[in-house]
Parts: structure tokens; sequence; C-alpha cells
């Protein structure tokens, strides 16, 4: 490669049991979701976002969130994460000794207030008070700026208010940010010009990039983030994520074809890729159906086959 | 982005009617063939690998190939390429005055043997009889390197043997080549270290990248080989074309989500994306399944969606 800021290490965080199982229509049971995990602890990610503390009414499929938290064996040297919308959440989490909370907000108003029921000006002033309960309790917080790349009902998001929000964000206490292309729209020059000019606003921000696979841009933008500095990735097993706005569409990058671009490509990702791939194969019978990952369907590159016997042009 | 190589232009080829029917079991009517290569005539495209003048017995599926030179549109500014896989080959594509003829060797006597009964020194002797036929017809001459990052029997092949290949297949008189990750074996580290040494060595050379997606990594491939100065480009409508070794797993790089990456760059193609993705719709009708591309299911990133009336989070 001819850049200068690749690292030779990235760090994963697999959202798949919480943005994953998150649009899934089926409940996956309890056990499942703690066995998902438990799977997961095993490979060597850096960080699972293992669930929501969300409203059981907004999101039924996550009503279990205590359970799941409780039910899971913590691994050491995993942080385990989960998505917060606001105080009750926050200090439900805190009870459950989570190591991260997640905070989302949208960057574009229209998808906020869809999605969110909240601008996102609106969405700041509650992290503020999401802030003041978790002050003092060493729990990192992140926060996720959806649609950073664009949006699917006003289309361009000005790199200028993705920006401003980060700036916000970090006056308000928050710790990390991840950038998220949230409905996979992002192209490889867009990713590389946001990661740069973050990065170089704030060079000790730990910044993740949480990519979709939406229009097979994916990995190509992974890589692009890595090229210009970015080492902390968003994934999810099998690709487990779609998008409600493209049916049919895959939706968040793979975890494990993520993974297994960093490693052929000797960038070490701490991961290993056989547990991964394990993992993923439990995918289809939780849920019900395929899953859009393509090293699980095809084997890694380093797989060998028996030379056939005959074979034509 | 960051490299100093990258090109405002590229040029795609589309391999679909050659590569991509090749393998499909079901014959696909030459009247079919020849409305989807009109289609893929009229939208920009440089260049279209229309069919294949090999034995009827060897790949059924293409048994018409006079009948689908004899029968389409020859648009001006599109070059018609077909595969000639020895002498025979070469006097019908002759006789069927195409703009140029793409041979095929591989960089992996295993593979060549398997694939084309064949080692890559047997197949040089025959590309300098081929030579001898083309000569003064006008006609230009490519050369396929499969298996040029990587051998589903051997594994690794080493980059100095796919250089020494090209440069055997230059002094025979070949005037351009396509280096191709048949199975879908490259990462972006290889990709990006091959095709900078073959256009450091050879900076006047037409070199094609033609790749898969068997992992996922094909537009990251893409991208990172265009990063290192390469311009023209492989890739199959609908990602037609699997790999017949890795069942389930998707095949070569889907065209119009190639343009649609490259174009969301702002980096042109010349291809109208409309055009291509109407043409990449005939195909589940024409072959009977579903084929891979994510653009042709999820709309361009430039697609907008109506608010939705209530949302939850």
């Amino acid at each position: 490669m001819t850049e200068a800021n690749t690292q030779a290490r990235v760090a994963i965080n697999d959202v798949a049991p919480r943005d994953g199982l998150q649009i899934e229509s089926r409940f996956v049971p309890t056990q499942e979701k703690i066995r998902l995990i438990d799977a997961l602890s095993r490979t060597g990610l850096a960080k699972i976002e293992a669930t929501s503390f969300t409203s059981p009414k907004a999101i039924p499929s996550l009503r279990d969130a205590e359970e799941v938290m409780r039910g899971i064996e913590r691994v050491s040297g995993v942080d385990y994460v989960v998505l917060v919308p606001n105080e009750k959440g926050a200090e439900r989490a805190l009870a459950c000794g989570v190591d991260e909370i997640n905070l989302v907000l949208s960057a574009s108003d229209s998808h906020g207030r869809a999605n969110l029921r909240m601008t996102a000006e609106q969405s700041l002033e509650r992290f503020a008070n999401i802030l003041e309960i978790t002050k003092g309790s060493g729990v990192f917080v992140n926060a996720s700026i959806s649609t950073a790349f664009g949006c699917p009902f006003e289309g361009e998001v000005p790199f200028k208010r993705v920006l401003s929000i980060t700036e916000k964000l970090l006056a308000l206490g928050v710790q990390g940010i991840s950038l998220c292309d949230t409905t996979g729209m992002a192209n490889p020059r867009q990713v590389a010009d946001l990661c740069r000019e973050t990065l170089s606003r704030w060079p000790w921000l730990p910044v993740t990039i949480h990519l979709h696979n939406t229009r097979g841009m994916g990995l190509a933008n992974a890589l692009v983030a890595w090229q210009n500095g970015i080492t902390r990735f968003d994934a999810s097993l099998g690709g487990l994520g779609g998008c409600p706005y493209a049916p049919g569409a895959t939706g968040n990058v793979c975890s494990e074809d993520l993974v297994h671009m960093f490693e052929q490509m000797g960038v070490g990702t701490g991961v290993d890729l056989d547990r991964l791939i394990a993992a993923a194969e439990l995918l289809p019978a939780m849920i019900g159906h395929d899953v859009p990952g393509q090293v699980v369907k095809a084997g890694t590159s380093d797989r060998r086959y028996p030379l056939p016997e005959t074979a034509n042009g």
C-alpha cells in the first residue's frame, strides 16, 4: 500500500447482538442470545455491542436486555457495550455493570425525527442528562453519529455539520465517537475525507467507523478508512442487520469478511477467524434465514481444493 | 484520497455475456444473448466480452458464438472482445470481425492443467501460433493471466512468476494483459503490490484487472487497483459468473456496483448507470435465478425515500 497513516492493528466491535438482532422479526430467545455473545467473547474481538436498554415496547426483540447482560460470561479483555437511548436506559445499563455506553443521534434532523423522534439538538440535550448519570461511574461513553455520510430522506449531510456535532459531543464529555453510514450511502472518497478531517482535528479521539454494505462498498469503505488512520470498526457477525429502507439489500459490514480482509493483508485484528466463522455458522438456525456474509460460504482465501480428476475449459 | 496515481476516468469491460453465461446451466437462447449485448452496447461501456470461440462440446452454453457476433448491433465506440482458446477459435473470431481477442493462460500449472489442459508454457506456445494468425488483422490481442493472485489448488502464486509470464506474453506480441483473480483470493495489499509492480515495469502497457467478489473484497480490490494506477476493469453485469469451486459464493465483481462506486467518487466511467441497471434487471428472468449485485436491489446512493408517517427507535 502507498499510504502513510496505516496501522498494523485494528480493533473490531461486533454489533450483531444489538444492531443485527434488533431488526429481526423473530424474537431470539434469551439463552440463544447469551450463547451467541459467549461465542463472540471467545473470538478475540475487542468489543461486543450486546444489547440495547431501550423501551421493550419500542424494540421488543431486545426486551431481555437485563437477562442478557446478567447471563453472559464477561471475558477479560472484551468490552461489553450497550446502546442507551435515555436517562432510564443509562440507569439500567449502569446497574448491569456495562463497560461502555453507546448513545445515538442523527446528523440529519429528518432521519433523527423519523428514527429517534429527536433532532440532533434535542439528542444533545438528552445526552447532557445521561452524562450526569454516568459521571464518576468509570463507564466509557461513546456517541454514534447516524447518517454521517448521507440521509435517505434529505440526501447530502455536510461534513461541517458532522464536525460541529462531534465538537458539541466532546464538549459534553463524550469520550469517543462513531461515524455511521447508517443506510450504506457512503463512497470511498467521502469516507477518506471525513475520517482524515475528523482525525486531523482531534488526533487523540477514539473514532470508530460504522459501515453498511448496502451498495457493495462496505469493505472498500473500511479499507479507505484504515488508509486514513481509522483503527476501530463496527461490524456485524454474518453481515446481520439490514436496512429497513431497502428490502433485499444487505446490511452491516460483515465481521468475518472484514477480519478476513485485514488478516489477509497482514493487519492484525486480534480475532481468531476460525472461531468467528464458527459463531457465524450459528446464525441461520438462530434467526431462521440465510445471512449475507461471503467468507462463511466461500471459505478463507487460504482454502485449498483437491485437483479435479478431469476438467473442461 | 491520499494517492498520487489516481485517474479521473476508468474504462469498464463487461464480461457477463461470456464469463457470466459460460457457467450457467440453462442455455440462454441466442436472441436473448443478442438482446443482452445490445442493451449493454447502449450503456457507454468501453468493451463487452461477447462470447467465446471455443469448442461447442467444451462450453455448450456458448455454442452460438457466430450467431451472436453476427446478430448483435455493433455500436461505435464499443470494442467487442471474444475469448479465443486456440488457432481455430482465432480464425472463427477474425471471420466475425471482432475488435479484440482475449487469450487465457493460467499462472498456476495445476490450475492450467485442470481448467485448460495446458501448463503456462504450453499456452504460450499456442499463443505464438494464434498471433501468427492475427498478424496484420488489426485486431487487438489481450492475454488474461488466471490465478495471478493465488491458485485454489496450489495456493500462493509468486509475483515473480506473474511478471515473468507478462514479459513472455509481450515478447510474443500480445498488446495488453489482464491480471485475473480467478477465484477471489486476492487481498488489497496484494492487488496494490502487483498492480504497482506491473505498471512500474511496463508503464505503457494496457493492464486490466479482473476481480471476483468471492470473499466480499471485490470493490475494495478494485479501489486499491485504481489507487495504484489501474484504469481498466473487467466486471460482470449483475455480478454474474460464479466460481465452480465455491458453490453459493458470489462471482465476478458486479459491473453496476463498480460503476456506482466510481461515479459516486467522481471518477468517470462513461457509463449511464440507469441504463446499466436496466440491463441488469433483465438477468433474473433470462437465467432463472437471482444475481448478487447490490445496487440493483438497494438503488443508488442518490435514492431518496419518503419520510415515514411514524417511526420507532
